[in-house]
């Protein structure tokens, strides 16, 4: 089902050094799947990330944003799926913090040292004691290889694991960056996706880490929509072991690791779009020349989450008055239609706001049959762009998410 | 297809003096069936409307908002489905001038007394010529009586026929309000929906005209999203014949005569839900005990768009999660999730936020397998409120939207 998306070759994933994986089943929801990760990080490592802006944060994350700003190393990072522990109170907070408790005494670290995350259904209790019962066997499989197993152990619906590796090379060596990611559902990220963890063996310094993440997020991420539901559950965590003695400090080592992370994220936000549910296209948004960036993603998600231009692209149906529709209704008070050129691919479909008298439907319809193409929204009022990624609405799409739960 | 919505019974259809009614089969986009209604206003009679605010505002809504605003007094409108005359430029403007100033000359008016609309497929040039070809067949038609058949030549998707009447009894005497509308995809109306027209036998000025059809489309078409796409071509006239010589002057009378006016508003509003493309359930959510209108609209847009949330509508899953999760991210910065109850029709739920001790799933899924139910979010941080009324999305509704132009 997924959209020109392999699964990554476990070969091509880079190890990194200081930062061991472990994987166990739990039985959290269902017996004898993988569905519990660890990540154990050597002395030294730093950690950053972004998370959800959902209101209704979970649990994980309430205690994994106060065990971060507690300002202690994070030595070991549990992620569990099969239960998101959202919408589950003050018991929900417990159960987490039990986890947490649990692998710190297994870690001989302190509870704040420990991050948990989780996804799966909501508003169901943690069952805490599986996941504790699960930790020895994940403890036992802790290596540094394991980055395919742990992108197989946080899959919900997702139905290929996603993970990536880049090199960059800094002034004091080469160094790696190796991430895995999770969707499949629930995808409008605001600040991060999912779950999606990324490792680098270079040394980089707290303060700057945060940039990067926060860089990393905007441009990854943060561009990507599934259905415009931001889950309570988003994080994605930047984890530098400096395990290589190799410091990325200068401003210029900085933007090159920053690439190789942009990079790693940018792959792994694709890929929850390609695997989407349901999802048979892999449409890229481009709008360009607006007066700034926020205008232009204003309009790229009003398009990305349209029911209608989705179902549009899912019937290859070149429906231009969907998607001009949608660029009308993004809430630009003075936009002014007269002005706009919308292209499919690189072909001109509509100019001055209206259809491009040159253009053909068979044209339309031929991009839009081809499982990747690209809308290109041209405003003339400005210099600033966005992009955004999306996938269409299917009969599957409605399929999953009517039987996910029973 | 449609959710409790019956055809409206064409003898409980009052005939508003001062207005005929006349269709025709023009043969706009399919031979055969009616596509062209006229109404022919008497002389003294007034109109008032809300029009989208989508900045793609189709041609016809650009005409009929500059004949309005040229001050003349119509006396006629002209509605054709099949063609939107959306995205067709000066070129779309021209058409639908052609349009007025054939019926103009039918009717012996100035062409600013004519108003047009259109429904149907957008960016495709509008076929003025067949227009004006069914126009006297039309003519021919007009009647006081054609409420019905009225109703039934502004379908597009819509599988039932949508009208409704009220009295009221102003203290001049007894007036009437009769109205038809249509949908049934592209419904977020800001402003308006698709396409409704209202008529009453009453005198009002047009300055309380324009005041009742702004009230009347906030209680009514501005609270129903069927999939949050806000049209091109919506529009909401209120027409005011004065035929009966009975007039709405004092704040008593038109504020009765606002009731029969809202009620019919309502009742259109609710049927263009019932029926909207794919609908298997008419759910109403409330949202009470906000800070303002407007952050309760917000939250119940934010869950009748969810595309999740109306997936689990469509499989009667209590899916609470998902609900809690979009009131979550519908952009309320200091929303305590804590504070929250959450009711399905009298079950509560959610309580502080959490799943209630006392809730049974088997409650949950035996409300919402029910044809309509309602969602209740008790905010518990002030004392506004807002409703929304909409639908599921279903098979059908990807069906239908896939397969439409095809």
């Amino acid at each position: 089902m997924a959209v020109n998306l392999a699964p990554p070759d476990p070969a091509a994933l880079e190890p990194i050094a200081g930062v061991d994986l472990g994987v166990a089943r739990a039985g959290i929801r269902q017996p004898g799947r993988r569905d519990l990760l660890l990540m154990r990080l050597a002395p030294g490592s730093s950690v950053a990330g972004v998370f959800t802006q959902n209101r209704f944060c979970a649990a994980p994350v309430i205690l994994a944003k106060r065990h971060l700003a507690a300002g202690w190393e994070p030595r070991g990072l549990v992620v569990n799926t099969g239960n998101a522990n959202a919408g589950t109170g003050e018991d929900g907070v417990a159960r987490a913090a039990a986890v947490c408790a649990g692998l710190a005494r297994a870690l001989g670290c302190a509870v704040e040292q420990v991050l948990p995350f989780s996804t799966g259904v909501i508003m169901e209790p943690l069952p805490a004691e599986r996941i504790l019962a699960g930790l020895p066997a994940a403890i036992a499989d802790l290596a540094p290889d394991n980055w395919g197993p742990a992108a197989e152990a946080i899959m919900t619906t997702d139905t290929v694991p996603k993970a990536a590796s880049r090199r960059a090379t800094l002034s004091g060596g080469e160094v790696r960056v190796t991430g895995i990611a999770k969707g499949a559902g629930m995808i409008r990220p605001d600040m991060a996706t999912m779950l999606g963890f990324v490792a680098t063996d270079a040394a980089v310094a707290r303060a700057d880490l945060e940039r990067l993440v926060h860089a990393a997020a905007a441009r990854s991420f943060n561009c990507i929509t599934v259905d415009g539901d931001t889950s309570t559950n988003d994080a994605f965590m930047l984890v530098a072991s400096g395990a290589t003695g190799v410091a990325a400090r200068s401003e210029a080592d900085l933007a090159r690791l920053g690439e190789a992370i942009d990079a790693v994220a940018m792959q792994l936000a694709q890929a929850i779009v390609r695997d989407a549910e349901g999802a048979t296209k892999f449409v890229t948004i481009c709008v360009e020349q607006g007066r700034d960036t926020a205008e232009c993603r204003r309009i790229a998600y009003a398009i990305a989450h349209s029911p209608l231009v989705k179902t549009a692209f899912f019937a290859s149906d070149p429906n231009l008055g969907r998607i001009l529709a949608a660029i009308g209704y993004a809430g630009i008070a003075d936009l002014d239609p007269g002005g706009i050129d919308l292209y499919v691919d690189e072909i001109r479909v509509a100019t001055g706001g209206a259809r491009d008298p040159e253009y053909l439907e068979t044209q339309g319809v031929a991009a839009m049959r081809k499982a990747e193409f690209r809308l290109r929204v041209v405003l003339k009022r400005g210099s600033a762009a966005a992009t955004v990624w999306t996938c269409d609405l299917s009969f599957d799409y409605v399929k999953i998410n009517a039987e996910y739960r029973t």
